[in-house]
């Protein structure tokens, strides 16, 4: 079974274990409530579908952890759905915090119900998640569910600590890419890392082979957002105008601009003078790539591909998930957009 | 030991307690982060202090109960801080949600940092109340502290679910008092549900005994909202023209108000007509009562009251907390603004 098969097989067992875990809200006199949360998850209104629910990445990760370590992965689908939820309460709300109006192509929560209403969207996501942990009770020790539910926990507030430097990172012009790694862990890694750890646990991974999967999954975190970060620039797309979405337009505090920030260079100083333009967006790319932040991106790719890669061996994963979680982590790495 | 003393000596444990729990976010990076939550606890900033504090009724309902079932209470902080962590995370929510610059007299989170960042706070005491929780681990058995999170996880859903309905009737004027009570169910009743049944749980109290904890928490919850909603319009300081905040001038859903619009009599045309001025308040108060709807929300609120009385009777609260908490029930019942 490779990793391909196995998305097949797990995907569907996913959104029904997450759509379980909503229907918390599928009473009458909640119904609009519990509409706002199954449009949001993708299942409901204009444009549902595959291309509405994201990927499902992390909840694969937990999956493919769990199974790699040896345990059955039915059984880690409430931790799956778990942190599948705290993401998209994540975006409900950074959808308001970042005033964005479209998420996955698709008019976000707030713009459809306003922002009060999106909060409370958010939060119940939150509280959902919080129960779906509950859940592996059914099948495991409470002290093992009370460990994954603290990992899971201590994972959130991380986000909100990255979520917070990043929001107070935008009234800053003093920043240099010290201050990239603190914010980066909270937003994209503390997550991941959660995944991976989590699913060990419940793989009855011991310490070790915990402590392995969790540095996989911080890493590969970090690799997966610098990628980002780099596409965000030097992104085909952005590059050929397909996407107005360049981070020098949205003024992102992205890694190669924080580089370019800290050389002090013609690019600080345009970026000092006020926002980018949509047809400077060439120009200054390609000032930043001579200044040397591309190739120092690529280069924390490599370096943090490399540790994931190598906490990735060290865990020993089993079996085709083994080898599945291994593919998946390429996917990440090597992802074009 | 009476309920003063009482007072006097859990109050300063639990401040302590949830100073721990909240100083997660007290390192380098996220100080001012941190001090956004302290600055809503009532600890910092203009106006800090007893009064920015609040009485802290949930933990104080979370320790009496565990005490008064058989606990020490002390082992019980965790939970009272969780419990409050999660009334204090919708208050943060709350204000952005009603646009309320003021709480307990001081600016609200929002107006100070504006509404992506107290949407960050709130979710991080969301967390931290999560957090709280599962330090219960360190002298309750891991079944216990499962029970107890799985509690106070329900009150949240049931938080989310009240603010839903709450928000979605502001839209509606075909309103009846059937609209009410899952309403008021959901924001005032839950949580304090929540606190006397954790706290029956903690203290050992067998299944029969929690529930009759927990049914005191909930009645107790309704009694004291229909309460409030009374003050709302016929308060000393609201007759007075001392304080503006009528419950007339800012539309709200009360339970004499739904009263009044089910009459169809000529409160409810007034109330159809629009909002209502604040040199109107004594006269459509007046009107009102006229109507029956004082006398029935105070038969209500006598009809809760006496159910949560009953409950703890039956309850059967031992010792000096016993006699507590009934007299904190008392205060709370009976109290005048």
């Amino acid at each position: 079974m490779d990793l391909k098969q196995h998305i097949e097989i797990m995907l569907p067992e996913i959104e029904k274990e997450l759509q379980k875990q909503v229907a918390r809200l599928d009473e009458e006199r909640t119904r609009p409530f519990h509409e706002m949360l199954t449009y949001h998850m993708g299942w409901t209104g204009e444009g549902a579908g595959k291309d509405a629910t994201g990927k499902r990445i992390r909840p694969l990760m937990v999956l493919l952890s769990a199974s790699s370590s040896g345990a059955d992965w039915q059984l880690a689908l409430p931790a799956a759905a778990a942190v599948e939820l705290v993401h998209n309460f994540s975006l409900v709300h950074d959808d308001v915090q970042d005033n964005s109006d479209k998420r996955r192509g698709r008019p976000t929560v707030w713009t459809k119900w306003g922002v009060p209403m999106a909060i409370n969207v958010g939060d119940a996501l939150f509280v959902i998640s919080n129960q779906a942990m509950m859940n592996l009770a059914k099948t495991y020790p409470a002290d093992i569910v009370l460990r994954a539910a603290s990992i899971l926990h201590d994972a959130c507030l991380d986000l909100t600590r990255g979520q917070f430097l990043d929001m107070s990172y935008e009234e800053r012009t003093d920043l240099t890419i010290e201050d990239y790694f603190p914010m980066v862990a909270g937003k994209t890694s503390a997550l991941l890392s959660a995944c991976t750890h989590i699913g060990a646990l419940l793989g009855k991974a011991n310490e070790v082979g915990q402590e392995n999967y969790r540095k996989f999954g911080h890493h590969l975190g970090l690799a997966f957002q610098i990628q980002d970060d780099i596409l965000g620039v030097w992104g085909d797309e952005i590059l050929t105008g397909k996407s107005a979405a360049s981070d020098l337009v949205e003024g992102k505090n992205s890694l190669p601009i924080l580089y370019g920030i800290g050389k002090k260079g013609l690019f600080a100083k345009r970026w000092e003078q006020g926002p980018i333009m949509i047809n400077e967006v060439k120009d200054v790319a390609k000032l930043l790539e001579d200044e040397g932040a591309r190739n120092y991106a690529e280069e924390m790719a490599a370096q943090e591909t490399h540790k994931a890669l190598e906490y990735l061996r060290a865990a020993n994963p089993h079996g085709a998930a083994g080898e599945s979680i291994l593919e998946l982590a390429n996917v990440l790495l090597n992802r074009k957009q």
